[in-house]
């Protein structure tokens, strides 16, 4: 199977969690981490986030750097990377800001069990992938992405996703700003949520730089291959 | 008040789980992170654990270091430091690894609703705090622990003490050791579990260490005032 590179970036608390209770996206890191995120953004041919995202936050996941727009423009490329939203049932709203803000292609990645009509009104504001029948088969996605020309997939979440690329081992690296603040919250989203590893399932990582900021600390981890 | 200076030292996965889904202590650091906890425990006048972790995990919360051991003893200390568990309901079993491994005074903390036939099988193993109506009054506990000349108090756990802990405004300092591995889950403990913050109420951390080890990175945090 050929599928991009693919690397999640997150921002979490001390403890792990990336949002409150309440799903209320916090400001976990500061100017300097956000210019880091959005040069990822600028070297990725796609990113990528779950629908709990879209409905949470609802990003745009443009470029912001005007800098960035440009030299990608200069380079032959979109001003901003694909952006893909993986939604097994095509929740997404028609006016979610994925589709209005920014330049560029739009990619929503859905499984059999969506509606037919909503994929009709999604086909004008995005590219279908139909990848799996209840939910989306996250292997076949990446293999239809690499197939669209998409060779470095940047993840920005949410838990859910994460857990699934994680789990499905489609992650090479991981890279987790680790912000100065406690959320806490036993229903509180973190870092990689879903199902969760048993004991001998767990994945290994390896830490491959540590780099103080401003406002907490990033930690660039390489997923280790199972064995 | 007065209360004793208070840190939590916790060891969390890279997404910030203590366990897995199972309850499962996971080998999350390695004999080096071991030997510093050690180090941490010897020069501690009490070590505090919430009962969910007795039940799960059953620690004897001992010094483990013969040479430790001996310098304590020459310091006219006793071998361990005092064993603490908060237990609202006092329902540690009384052959927990805490009463039967180590010499060294042990409290177990308990709320007005704890059966009194249990405290009096307690009152054999443990001297008894009784603080709070149904549930611990974790700040009433503290002044009893002080009172009793607990002044360095290292608190290992779990999710829910540390939440108890920090909600309250009860902590210095926190040390996370961040091993190389996801547990993910929705329902893995966490760092820090209990009700959570809202967006309001976060707390505040401030970096003050940063250091690599040979499975991980340890982050030690200064926990800020609130204002």
């Amino acid at each position: 199977m050929e599928r991009p590179f693919v690397f999640i970036n997150s921002a979490m608390s001390a403890d792990g969690k990336i949002s409150t209770k309440e799903r209320k996206q916090v400001k976990i890191s500061g100017s300097f981490d956000f210019d880091r995120v959005d040069a990822l953004r600028a070297g990725s041919d796609a990113v990528m986030v779950g629908i709990g995202t879209v409905i949470a936050d609802d990003p745009s996941l443009t470029v912001k750097s005007e800098k960035r727009q440009i030299e990608r423009k200069q380079a032959g490329l979109e001003e901003n990377p694909v952006r893909v939203v993986v939604d097994s049932n095509a929740k997404i709203p028609l006016d979610a800001d994925i589709f209005k803000k920014g330049e560029g292609r739009r990619i929503v990645i859905v499984s059999g069990s969506a509606s037919s009509e909503k994929l009709r009104q999604l086909e004008d504001v995005a590219t279908i992938i139909i990848a799996g029948e209840d939910k989306v088969d996250l292997a076949a996605a990446m293999e239809e992405l690499r197939k669209t020309g998409i060779n470095r997939l940047m993840v920005e979440g949410g838990a859910t996703l994460n857990w699934g690329m994680l789990s499905n081992g489609l992650v090479d690296e991981v890279y987790t700003f680790i912000g100065n603040l406690i959320i806490g919250g036993n229903t509180s989203p973190t870092f990689v949520d879903g199902e969760g590893f048993t004991e001998k399932e767990i994945m290994r990582l390896d830490l491959f730089e540590a780099e103080g900021m401003e406002e907490g600390i990033l930690l660039k981890w390489k997923v280790l291959p199972c064995y």
